[in-house]
């Protein structure tokens, strides 16, 4: 396994070159202690965190995996004190408020951390990763009793939380959930249904699971307007604060995965277990979805992740691996072979890796930026300020979720491709890293679910397009500000050309939908994957023009080197990887016909 | 694990509908026996085989693995008596020769086997499928006293074959190549090295094993010029042709691999082995080239062996497992949700598996046609028939092997994307089939390596472009006689647009190789899916032209339904997959620079 070693000089660049962070922060009303001191700080002990502790289990964690025995998971070695160090270190509270003992600081710099730490480690991370999903939502929804109890011991980490949507026949159709809440008439509920594949569902990092769940009412309406959302402990609270009384909560087996295997993926059964409603009657499933757009973007940090660490062990072998010349002539000549990373063709997945790595990036911390935006529409209870800023993310989330998900499988992909036939063995960590990858696309929305939440929710039925042109209208405004200059010209004109084509994509398929529905699904896959490689390509092109000013002022200096390498892979994305962006405009204007007109029972003849 | 179902309609489709093999084998010196009965009860004999005794065991084998001890290698539960199943059906003797106790049918028969056999359970026909390798070398270059005693045994499979060529430091590179042999004057060698990665190079299955390894002679010259071919049995055989004494060959241990964990894959010490010469002194990886063609074909199955097995597992998954309702209104308006079949996406999954492995076949089948002809040439000592049929699959084989193994290894992904979240999941069997899949662009040269050898030695160095030429003559030619069909004209224009182009970039790339060779690797790549796109289009086209005319003649019967998804799944591969061909046109005439101008040291900074 590639040992990590946080990119940070990238992650600063980004942070206070590209976006200017600094600037940011000072404009957000949680951002005020998040001066450029502090930021930096905490980088630099988060990546020390990840490299020393989190890192090194990363392997081991694979090949033990989780142990089940009579309801009770074990975490594989080091993870238990892995955790009470993260505990210590007080990194779960990190973005949340200090009225609940976080540290109050804006949520991006939460993504921050969630990076190097699910690069380091995804499986360790999946832990306080769900937790983080149930206490937004408890912070959201909950009573202030409930509040009271549940949200210090989360905000502390001594108890983690679960978000328990799935159930045996459905995953994305949660109108099918059929969990039930009976109320008790004390104000709590007896809740009784099976869950599956619950993420840190059972576990012994902490010393008590809140579960957040779905569950019908009695004589709820059928389909999605009848489920309640329900916050369910393991262990009933006591009085003073500790964990009393177990609660009727089962974990009855955990998965056999591909991968994530330290991630202990549960199946928890509710028996007459009790529970409180957070949110409205029936209302729970957009409670649910409220931080839906950041749990999501929480998953689209995979993509990056893998894709860093699959680099970062790809780039030490092609350095050492030697075997046959470069084409244009020996490369180190005194040596048996020239290494492996002078054939170009291994430098194209390398910066392949690179260029998906440090897109992807970026086009994370931008959406960081509007999250820090909604999340004080919220702290300040301005609610056309919340909305309006859900709503811009809400195009970015499936364009981030959706397409750096697979771009991640990709680049962990090309890490054992760089690797060859060891690529393929268990002892170099590649392919744990693929394994690990594959997850990303399935869980959290499916890469279909996304693409069909872009196209057909957030660009036709909510926005009528508007989402495309408001966002390609950065593009434009990138293309005319660099038009002139002599090095951007060339990425200037691309991304011109692109914002109008996305467009004219855009309201071509608005246009046959009207008359054929299917084509909202049979485009959406290319829309979402065309949606990626474009903004992709609107934030390398930003990159190079960073790199460019700044090449002007420090050549010769060793940073000269770094604004260089940025030029050269912003020149790959667009040389290599934006032109597959054509295929998918291509496909996505042709009639659904070609995929809805064979017959089911036409698709295998025997 | 999807339970493998032989599509023998399809295969047939092909063999005499498509591909005419009938008329082919005619024509063939060793095809006599081949008629249309024998071959018909052979392909269903062969599926009852691979259904009924291949296909229960795969799951459980990759659960179970290889286990190791002392040396000794155990296969999992139930290979030994499928093994002995297989040896007492005579199939490994199908396409060798009848003086060593073949059957002698053609080549081709042995790839419908393997086909079937792979699409089983791959792990297994690793076994067979290496011992083929080496009884090929062995056959072409040992002297008729070798032939004699390993020939009869290795075709009756009661021996076992492998090809053992990697060491530590290298694999492509085998210039690098250390293992030594020693003359020991009667006409025997002392062998002496370390190689890993040799598959099937333990096992309980068979009484000997026998390598043929790539080893240096003393004072042989560095590099490639150096190196000599030996056969080296793990046993030495009797004078009787029984198993002997132990030969000093060692198994020190297996790999922990992705996947194919049913198939062992050994490091083996030769420690003065007991070895003898195949062919002459120096020559040695020219001998193991020659039927390099053929052992590529032979992976190339591989990517239609897992788009098969994983389109079967999500077809059936899709048909059962219902969710949300189709977005042109409900399909099955009695049931809680639509199967997820209905929606368009998922089609568009398993439209795009359907068309690699179909595609895949015919491409296979295609080649097979012309590895028929090459060893038509051997067995009629016609030297010329032999090189001219043998350049021709040389042509065609990295884009048999590059293309469809990447495409096969796509394929399996979307068998998972079917499955949602339980496709992670172990006990469905898809993530196996995606596992398995991933081996098969690294081993028996990289797809990088198979993207070098089209366009640096087929088509640039050996044919300067006469190759492509030769090629899309054939592409040329259908166009021209589909243009004025109405229902095949689109695929007529263009597949001729298509033809012209693709002889357009290799002159383009050309003519820049002359001022850069760098650009052959960095175009490579592009190059290489480029051709395999384009040619899989060429081949659905003629599926669709054979379709449409048997659609003329059968309208409103059974087999109508057949011919039209044919024509269906056609017009899917045109509108969705062979428009990616455009960014790899836009991407292979970008010059070399984009990958090689970074330095190498500025690919990551700290």
């Amino acid at each position: 396994m590639p040992a990590y070693k946080a990119p940070l000089r990238d992650m600063r660049f980004l942070i206070n070159e590209v976006f200017d962070f600094p600037t940011h922060y000072a404009g957000l009303a949680n951002g005020k202690d998040a001066d450029a001191e502090t930021v930096s700080s905490i980088l630099d002990e988060c990546a020390k965190f990840c490299e020393e502790v989190l890192s090194p289990i990363n392997l081991p964690g694979d090949e033990e995996g989780c142990h089940f025995e009579n309801g009770a998971v074990r975490t594989p070695k080091g993870f238990k004190e892995a955790y009470d160090q993260y505990v210590a270190g007080g990194w779960q509270g990190l973005s949340h408020p200090p009225e609940f003992g976080g540290q109050g600081l804006p949520m991006s710099m939460g993504l921050f951390k969630s990076e190097m730490m699910g690069t380091a480690n995804w499986s360790f991370t999946m832990y306080p990763g769900l937790s983080l999903g149930a206490m937004n939502t408890i912070m959201q929804y909950a009573t202030p009793e409930l509040l009271k109890v549940y949200m210090p011991p989360l905000v502390e980490g001594r108890w983690t939380g679960t978000m328990c949507l799935t159930e045996p026949q459905c995953g994305t159709d949660l109108g099918q959930v059929k969990s039930k809440a009976e109320p008790v008439g004390d104000g709590s509920y007896r809740i009784t249904g099976t869950k599956i594949f619950i993420s840190a569902g059972e576990h012994d990092l902490a010393e008590n699971i809140i579960h957040v769940v779905l569950a019908r009412l009695p004589d709820a309406p059928n389909g999605t307007r009848g489920i309640s959302l329900f916050v369910v402990p393991k262990y009933l609270p006591a009085a003073d604060g500790s964990v009393g009384d177990a609660n009727a909560v089962v974990c009855s087996s955990i998965e056999h995965k591909m991968g994530i295997k330290a991630s202990a993926t549960c199946t928890i059964n509710f028996e007459n277990s009790t529970g409180w409603m957070l949110g409205e009657p029936n209302k729970g499933l957009e409670a649910m979805f409220t931080f839906m757009n950041t749990a999501r973007i929480g998953t689209a940090v995979q993509g990056v992740a893998h894709a860093e660490l699959s680099f970062q062990g790809a780039l030490a072998y092609a350095k050492d691996r030697r075997s046959m010349r470069a084409l244009s002539g020996k490369k180190e000549p005194d040596k048996v072979a020239d290494a492996i990373i002078h054939h170009a063709d291994v430098r194209r997945m390398l910066l392949t890796q690179k260029a998906i790595a440090e897109g992807g990036r970026a086009m994370l911390y931008f959406a960081a930026q509007y999250a820090d935006h909604m999340v004080n529409g919220i702290l300040e209870n301005d609610d056309a300020k919340y909305k309006e800023w859900d709503n811009k993310l809400g195009f970015f989330t499936p364009i981030l979720k959706g397409f750096l998900t697979e771009m991640g499988l990709e680049a962990a992909n090309h890490g054992m491709q760089v690797f060859g036939g060891h690529g393929y063995i268990k002892e170099h960590g590649m392919e744990q890293i693929a394994r690990d990858a594959r997850i990303a696309t399935l869980y959290e929305g499916t890469t279909g679910i996304q693409a069909l939440d872009l196209l057909g929710r957030k660009v036709l039925l909510q926005t009528r397009g508007k989402a495309v042109r408001e966002f390609t209208g950065l593009l434009a405004r990138f293309a005319m500000d660099h038009m002139t200059h002599s090095k951007m010209r060339r990425y200037a004109t691309e991304l011109a050309k692109l914002a109008a084509e996305w467009n004219v994509l855009a309201v071509r398929i608005m246009l046959s939908a009207r008359k054929d529905r299917e084509v909202v699904s049979s485009a959406s896959h290319h829309f979402l994957m065309y949606s990626g490689y474009v903004t992709m390509g609107y934030f390398w092109a930003r990159i190079a023009s960073v790199a460019s000013q700044k090449l002007a002022q420090e050549n010769g200096s060793e940073s000269a080197e770094f604004y260089k390498a940025k030029i050269a892979t912003a020149r790959f994305y667009f040389d290599h990887i934006l032109p597959r962006a054509r295929g998918h405009a291509a496909s996505m204007v042709k009639p659904s016909q070609s995929m809805t007109k064979l017959p089911v029972e036409s698709f295998v003849f025997e």
